[in-house]
C-alpha cells in the first residue's frame, strides 16, 4: 500500500500553500515535511511538487491528491461504523468548491440546519462556475457546485436548478451612459464589470445581443464588491436576481434591457464512493435547492 | 534596453494564468508566446516561469514583472503628455490588490466619482490584508491596500484609517452554544468562521482572551459568504462593523462579548514613480477614506 504519511504531507503543503504552514498543521518540523516530500518523489520516481510560491502539485502530484481525497472520504465512512478508530470525535470536514455568487446568496441558508445537525465543518473554495470542476479533477475537494454537467471519472453530477442573472446598473450610471435609452451597441461601449478572467457571462450577454468582441471592463473578483461597484455607478454587470431583489425593489439598481435574463444551470458534483455524509448532504441539497433556484 | 515584447509575454502568461489566454490577449499564436518566453529565458540565462497550472513566475520572473509594472506606470505618465503616442485613447487601467472586506464595504462608494471623472478602469485583486503586499513586491499591481505599514522598495505607504471588527453571531447560534452566557473558553469551543489560511483575526481575538491554540472552524473565502454563514447560525466570526450595521440594528447579528472590537489599520501602498493618475487617486483616498474608516 501507499505510505499515506507521505501523501498527507503533500496534501498539507498544497492546501496550506507552503512547507512552514504544512509543518504547523501536521505538528512536524519543516525539514520533516520536506523529507517526506523528497521520499515520496524518490518512490514515485518523479517530482510531485513544483517549488513555486505557493508550491503547486505536478500532474502526478495532482493525481495522488485526487486519490487521497477519495481515500479520506472512504475512511470517513468507515470511522462512523467503528467510532473507536476515530481521532477523538472531531467534527467532520468537507472541502467544497463553489462559485462566489452561490456563496453570497443561497448556500448559507440551504446549509444552516445541516451543519448544526451533523456537526459538519465546511472548507469552502471559490471557483468560477465554469471552471470549478478542475478542483474535483485535482482531487482537492469532496464536492463541487458548478455550471458544467459532465462529471469527472469516479464522480456523479446532479442538476440542482438554475440561477437567474439580470444585467443591472444604477440609475445614475444609466442616465450618464444612456441618455437616449439603452441599445446593444451603446451597452458594449459602457464600462462593464467582470468577475475575473474565467467569467464570460457579460461576454455571452453582449454576444446574444449581436455585440461580439472586446469591451471595456473593470475586474472585480468578489460577489459583494461586484454589486457595490454597480450600485455606485462604476459599471454595469450581470448579477443573480436573488442577490439584489431588495436593491431592485428600492430602485437602487435597474435592469438595462427589460426582462432579458441569463439562466445559469448549477450541477452538484460528488464522488461516487464519497461516504454517507456526502450522500446525506447530496440528498439534502436535492430536496432544498429548489427554495432558491429555478427548476431545471 | 530590455526587449519589452518578451516581458509583456511573460506578464500576459502570469496575468491570464496560461499560454492560451495570454496568446488571445496579445493577439498572437500560442507558439509565438511560448517562443518569446523561451527567448527571454535564453537571454537572462535562467527560467522566468514555472510551467505549473497556472504558470507561476520564478523569483527572477517576479523581479522582471515588478520592473515592467513600474515602466508601465511611467509610460502612462508620459502618454498623458504625448496623447498621440497613446493607443487609441483607451481608458486608463490600474491594477490594485485589496482585501475582500474593504471591497465589500467602503471601496466602491469611495471610488465612484473618481472612476467616472477619470474614465478609470479597475483591475481588482483580492488578497488578505496581512499578505497583500506580496503583490506589490511581485510587481503585479500599481497599488495595494493592506494592514502592513512598511512599504516595499520603490514604494510609499500612507495610513488611511482603521477598520473596526466585531465578533458576531446569530441569536440562534448564541442560544445553542452559550446557554449560560458567552465565556472565552466556550467561545473557543464553538465553531468559528475563518476567511482562509492567511486570516489570523479570529486567532488573535481568542488569544487576546487567553485562548491560545487551535479551534474548530469553517473556511469561507468570501466576505459576503462569511456574513451569510454567520447570519444563518453556522458559526461566529469577526466582521467589519460598517458591513453589518443594519443586521446588528435589526437584531439578526449580536456581538458575543460586549464592546470588544479589534481594529485593523489600513495602509495604501503605491509606487513612488507611479505617475500622476496614481498620485491623484492617492490624494483622493487620503481625503475621502475618513468617511468610512476610523481615524488612525
Amino acid at each position: 500500500m501507499f505510505d499515506y504519511k507521505l501523501l498527507a504531507a503533500l496534501g498539507a503543503v498544497v492546501e496550506q500553500g507552503g512547507f512552514e504552514r504544512a509543518a504547523q498543521m501536521l505538528g512536524l518540523s519543516q525539514s520533516a515535511v520536506s523529507q517526506r516530500i523528497k521520499l515520496l518523489e524518490t518512490r514515485v520516481g518523479q517530482p510531485v511538487l513544483v517549488r513555486s510560491t505557493p508550491p503547486a502539485p505536478t500532474e502526478l502530484g495532482r493525481r495522488l491528491l485526487n486519490h487521497v481525497q477519495q481515500v479520506r472520504l472512504l475512511e470517513g465512512e468507515l470511522s462512523e461504523l467503528l467510532p473507536s478508530l476515530d481521532e477523538g470525535g472531531l467534527p467532520d470536514r468537507l472541502r467544497i468548491a463553489l462559485s462566489a455568487d452561490s456563496l453570497a446568496t443561497w448556500w448559507a441558508p440551504a446549509l444552516a440546519d445541516f451543519c448544526a445537525a451533523q456537526a459538519l465543518l465546511l472548507d469552502l473554495l471559490l471557483e468560477d462556475q465554469d471552471v470549478g470542476l478542475k478542483r474535483m479533477r485535482a482531487g482537492e475537494v469532496a464536492a463541487c457546485l458548478c455550471a458544467v454537467e459532465r462529471p469527472v471519472a469516479g464522480a456523479r453530477s446532479l442538476p440542482l436548478g438554475r440561477m437567474r442573472y439580470r444585467a443591472l446598473a444604477s440609475p445614475a450610471f444609466i442616465a450618464r451612459h444612456f441618455p437616449d435609452g439603452v441599445t446593444p451597441r451603446r451597452l458594449a461601449q459602457a464600462p462593464a464589470i467582470v468577475f475575473g478572467p474565467d467569467d464570460r457571462l457579460q461576454h455571452r450577454y453582449l454576444a446574444a445581443l449581436g455585440q461580439e468582441g472586446g469591451f471595456l471592463h473593470h475586474l472585480c473578483p468578489s460577489s459583494e464588491g461586484f454589486v457595490r461597484l454597480i450600485e455606485n455607478g462604476i459599471g454595469w454587470g450581470l448579477v443573480p436576481e436573488i442577490q439584489v431583489r431588495e436593491a431592485c425593489a428600492a430602485g437602487r439598481l435597474r435592469e438595462l434591457l427589460t426582462d432579458r435574463p441569463i439562466d445559469v444551470p448549477l450541477y452538484w458534483h460528488y464522488w461516487r464512493n464519497g461516504g454517507s455524509l456526502l450522500a446525506t448532504l447530496t440528498g439534502h441539497l436535492q430536496r432544498r435547492a429548489g427554495e432558491w433556484l429555478l427548476p431545471d
